[in-house]
């Protein structure tokens, strides 16, 4: 009998109205998605907020309570539209100054004083309690507190964000999954495959249609944190389809 | 003095564990977001939530109290993680069954009835007081009860959905945006951008860092529901950046 897979979750808030007026289309859920899985910790929830201070430290106390860390995008610029760092402040019920490490990177990147202007110096604006994320891309530094990680909402940004902290995220067990495909339309894969997940207790299936070529087809995901019990129960997909007149196509 | 504009607002919940998980990228986010802007219905937030039953319905309950629309995304296919019909007939505590009118629309398309399997007629299950929502891609419809609006998660299909119904949405007064921008880093806009705004009562001001070509810009959009005014601020944002040593570029 195998231990219960020791699960990590996370949650992800998108901050900014130009995500929710469709202006620009977020493509840093799709990444920190991707990582966060690859990390063994298991995104349970993502939401996308208004530029509005409420609004953030509604999210970020619900979430940061529920969940083992909490990242957030955007909001973190200079302009007066950029309010995540004092949101995140009131969320935890701390104060918010100038932090001497991020006053010196950016005293360094701007050595003309008229260049270091008060929206650059707004950046260098940490909650106390505070500790800098290095940006490594544009110098101004996102921060953590708590469980809770502030990134900028720049895609290219936000990755080196990321990827500068994600040694120190600690995952779970990795959930593996395994994809089949075949052209058979879900109505007919349904049922077989919900016999499929009830005779192997600790995977999870699931079903994503397709329409490809003007054809419709599955694309079904077995998961589970045991690699042998994997193997098992993707040999009884593939019998499955077969019987069914497909042919399994593994991705 | 104009008067006061009228707001329409909605929120929109995505709903799959292969959003979450990164295995697919949600493409419905950015569709909705901007047919809304064009119907003049504010999008006020945006959750992705997993297949779970008490999570959608807190997601459906808490949005919908909220907010003039919910629309909802994914999970009312066949198969058995496709729970969405029965988490919004919790979330308005009402029963759910087959619709006579679903039930002529899949019957008429599975002829022969041993297509007409018992995966698909789940399908046909709405809740009560649900009215139907047209599929004409693949016929198995999406539903409305009250101010919700259930679609399906593939975006042709959802997609379809929206069309089928933006007629009997009422919008608010349209917000219009102007966006301008120019290889001037938001440190240096910041704060005569923020001047823009509180000159012009009735603006709002966003502004967008983008990198491009190695570059790092701003793109600066106002946003208001009165034309004349948005055209008083846009000069003025141009004469800004002018005076700046930037040059606009009107997107």
């Amino acid at each position: 009998m195998a231990a219960e897979p020791k699960i990590v979750t996370a949650a992800l808030i998108i901050i900014g109205n130009e995500i929710l007026s469709g202006r620009t289309k977020d493509k840093n859920m799709g990444f920190i998605a991707e990582r966060l899985t690859e990390l063994g910790v298991r995104m349970m929830e993502a939401r996308v907020v208004a530029d509005i201070e409420a609004e953030i430290v509604d999210a970020v106390n619900s979430l940061r309570a529920r969940y083992d860390y909490v990242f957030t995008t955007g909001g973190i610029g200079p302009t007066h539209d950029d309010i995540t760092a004092d949101a995140i402040a009131k969320a935890f019920g701390v104060g918010i100054s100038e932090h001497p490490d991020a006053v010196a990177l950016l005293s360094a990147r701007y050595r003309n004083p008229a260049d270091f202007t008060a929206a650059r110096r707004r950046m260098t604006r940490v909650p106390h309690g505070g500790v800098l994320v290095e940006n490594p891309v544009s110098t101004a530094p996102g921060f953590r507190v708590e469980n809770v990680y502030v990134f900028a909402g720049i895609p290219v940004v936000m990755q080196a964000m990321f990827e500068s902290i994600a040694h120190e995220l600690v995952g779970g067990d990795p959930l593996l999954s395994r994809a089949v495909s075949a052209y058979l339309p879900e109505g007919v894969i349904a049922a077989p495959l919900a016999e499929i997940e009830k005779a192997h207790p600790g995977i999870e299936a699931g079903s994503y249609p397709f329409q490809r070529d003007g054809r419709f087809g599955s694309s079904l995901v077995l998961r589970s944190t045991d690699a042998a019990l994997l193997d098992r129960a993707t040999d009884a997909l593939k019998s499955m389809i077969v019987e069914l007149g497909g042919e399994p196509m593994e991705v």
